[in-house]
């Protein structure tokens, strides 16, 4: 059964699996290397401060003001997350343009070129765009290495090319299956997580699902995350496959029944909080749009409203200025990394940290308490995530959203290791309370809150390769979509909204 | 938007979570208690073999004799599984009788029974079946309460009572929504898995998938199963929430590249004997079936085809003879959790073994070899559980199979261990192979190739709490899918089409 059903496309999904693990894999090395490169040079200045307040405001700049010139020069179509546009065409919409080569073309590189400047936007929403527009384009490259060659007309191609058997009525689900695999794949190659990618696929785009993608969508999932952290391994980041942002919190007693309360905070409050953010997101777009001198200026001088964007964030965050409080030295990927640590920051005075701590130490300070850095993290991460969303470069919501879940879970986590220093007794033994755990699950609920999917907290395990603390995760994530659904759209129908 | 639709029948969702966790418990706590007498019994009569066998041998008979007869003078639609059943009726085929009272009573008593006999019969059918009944009758409680009382008119009522905005045409779905969801917390309650429970469910029972029965079946799953686990946090068998079967495998490198191609084999191989089971299982049903005169003997004494099978499987595991062979002593559950452990088998003697080897030393004999023993387990336990899945009594097919994969996986990753006793080596450090997580892979991907879905894999992780497998384990079971598909249909569907 399986066999003739995927017969006929399977060629097709290895190949969309095995192009985006390597676009994936490849705009991540460039934008390490990139953010590499803005660390060293921050530090290589060390000691002459306004130098290195220059470079550190500058690059991302350029890179922000290259990627938004490039977007508007190519295809003005990659700006954006993705996901909306996405969802606007399995409604039935045709988005003109949407799925050019040309699009493809300035996503990636206008992508690369955002991660790399250490602005909070996230991956997520572009790669569901790459993925669907190779969808369109893998079976036309295919054909011209057969000598029936259709390229002009790329769509009803793929369906007569990769559906022979499906009677013609039903063509236009068809190419929509496609496009759910397409997000299920983007999703995974993004963050390793098959499953979580196809779920969330499941959950984002389709009202009524057909069970046969799901088949499909796991196939190409799974290809792709593999080739994927396969192709980590080779060039020698992991020495084996593993899950990108792996924790190692201990396993014979992740959390007490005790601790319940304050997951179903975090559950809550994300609720609120991402329900928050989607408003201020939309409030933001809004605003940019009323025709005022303002709007209108930065309409004409379509580079300067991501630049001051860009000014204004890398001001806040430069590590020797305001960035000392608000661990403003950290690119996102080293947030989620040190959000996620073993360690308890309460109970670490920063002159005698360890230094097994890493990256976390940027969270000490050594006169301001950690609730405070960790306050002001999130309280100015929220702004600047909800506003660089709004620059017109390619740029996905998920991962800011991401980190700031993370640091309010975290947060509510230190609280709880002061208010129980010694940990919770339980039964005679006594068991210190783990930080990290709480900052998942807020990860978790927050990217559940504002997405509106139950699938994060899936995403979320095969993120950090830790399925401990499943049911207070799922507990906390149903929780945050309960509030939030009750109170604003999903971050994806707002902008269809505003867009429309 | 989510809180007006749950707010109509989120009290069911928690009533039905509620009940199915607490019924769930309480099955397993009984059963748990008889295999606890039965293994006593066993312990207490040692030196003496024949009253010893007899023990062994009567226990199971009496219960499973038991469970037949009260099945049959009950309710005989609470035989069997009950997923190809609820299959049937969410195509739209009413089944007469199959969701009375009566059947809830026969199939509680009844697989508690069977579960406490000892037997290779599973749990997550008749979970199904169970979670479905409460389904169509946990309304009809709650209307007892309330002044409106429509006990004879179940079905239309639950519809009238829990979704009056849904436009009169849409009434069957509805129900079939429901139903959908009392499978997954029948999954869910079961193995403690929300999430591998609602894709199950998914899997096995649509082709077409509302995404809002995913939101109602997260939330009654993720409840029932949280239930479930705290009853046993109060009970003192858990000191917090953990997973059934918890793992505790090395996370750093729990497994090299070069292991893949064993990974593949295990999910080739498991395609293959998934499909024969189904073939084998079948061929029993319609052998028993034909009209030969040995089988009108049987169906006019219905408790001798049930007594005579315990008979056999009993003597065959009787441990102090065949038994010591197939770690005949091991119970489901300890097969399970010994299967997983963390020891690599062929690097120990048995008179050598140390204490904390605890259960698993059964698989060790002094004179012959695991590798022997293991296959023995294997071959011994395939036949068993095609058979007594047949018996009239309610039982499931997917512990046993899942039992089954796993014992093969561990043959598979003894066998490794023993070809690299060094393990494997990688970048100047050498990593032992781990034979128990080639079990957990084996074990995902034979229920997955018997039930033709994907999701075994997530409820997999669920039931062991660790993660690290995810890459290879989808592989496993994407490939055992794709040849077990190919061959046979799903256990369901073949026992759909010989109840036809």
């Amino acid at each position: 059964y399986i066999v003739t059903k995927m017969g006929e496309d399977w060629i097709f999904l290895v190949l969309l699996g095995l192009t985006m693990a390597l676009v994936s894999w490849s705009m991540d090395y460039a934008s390490a290397k990139s953010l590499q490169a803005y660390k060293w040079m921050h530090g290589e200045l060390k000691g002459n401060v306004p130098l290195q307040y220059l470079a550190w405001v500058t690059y991302p700049m350029i890179l922000v003001m290259f990627a938004s010139l490039f977007c508007h020069l190519v295809s003005p179509q990659a700006i954006g997350s993705g996901i909306p546009e996405l969802k606007t065409i399995l409604r039935g919409v045709v988005l003109k343009e949407y799925l050019t080569f040309k699009a493809f073309i300035a996503k990636v590189i206008g992508l690369t070129a955002g991660l790399g400047s250490g602005m909070p936007v996230g991956k997520e929403g572009p790669f569901v765009h790459i993925a669907s527009i190779l969808t369109s384009h893998v079976p036309v490259s295919c054909s011209l290495c057969s000598p029936s060659f259709h390229l002009p007309s790329a769509l009803p191609f793929i369906h007569a090319c990769l559906c022979p058997p499906v009677p013609p009525s039903s063509t236009p689900p068809s190419i929509s299956d496609l496009l759910v695999c397409a997000c299920a794949v983007g999703v995974a190659t993004c963050f390793a997580a098959p499953v979580g990618g196809v779920l969330f696929s499941i959950e984002v785009t389709s009202t009524y699902f057909a069970v046969r993608n799901y088949w499909r969508g796991y196939f190409a999932a799974t290809f792709s995350a593999f080739i994927f952290r396969v192709l980590s391994v080779w060039n020698k980041d992991a020495v084996t496959i593993t899950a990108l942002f792996k924790t190692n919190f201990r396993m014979d007693f992740p959390f007490d029944l005790q601790e319940l309360p304050a997951f179903a905070v975090i559950g809550i409050s994300c609720g609120f909080l991402g329900a928050f953010f989607v408003y201020l997101n939309r409030q933001v777009v809004l605003f940019m749009r009323r025709p005022t001198a303002l709007t209108r200026f930065l309409t004409k001088h379509r580079l300067i409203y991501p630049g001051a964007v860009t000014l204004i964030i890398a001001t806040f965050t430069f590590p020797p200025g305001f960035g000392q409080f608000m661990a403003g030295e950290l690119m996102p990927r080293e947030c989620i990394n040190s959000l996620f640590d073993n360690f308890t920051w309460t109970k670490i005075s920063a002159p005698s940290a360890p230094p097994s701590l890493g990256r976390s130490s940027a969270w000490l300070h050594p006169h301001v308490s950690v609730f405070v850095i960790l306050l002001l993290f999130f309280i100015m991460k929220f702004w600047m995530s909800a506003v660089s969303t709004t620059m017109p470069i390619p740029s996905g919501a998920f991962m800011p959203v991401f980190i700031l879940g993370a640091a309010f879970g975290r947060l509510v986590g230190e609280i709880m290791a002061t208010l129980f220093p010694n940990g919770i007794l339980f039964d005679g033994i006594v068991y210190p309370i783990l930080p990290g755990g709480y900052a998942v699950i807020g990860a978790a609920a927050m990217t559940g809150a504002v997405t509106h999917t139950v699938s994060t907290a899936v995403i979320c395990f095969e993120l950090t390769g830790q399925i401990s603390h499943i049911l207070p995760m799922m507990v906390a994530v149903i929780l945050a979509n309960m509030v939030a659904q009750g109170l604003q759209p999903s971050l994806y129908d707002s902008i269809i909204q505003v867009k429309k």
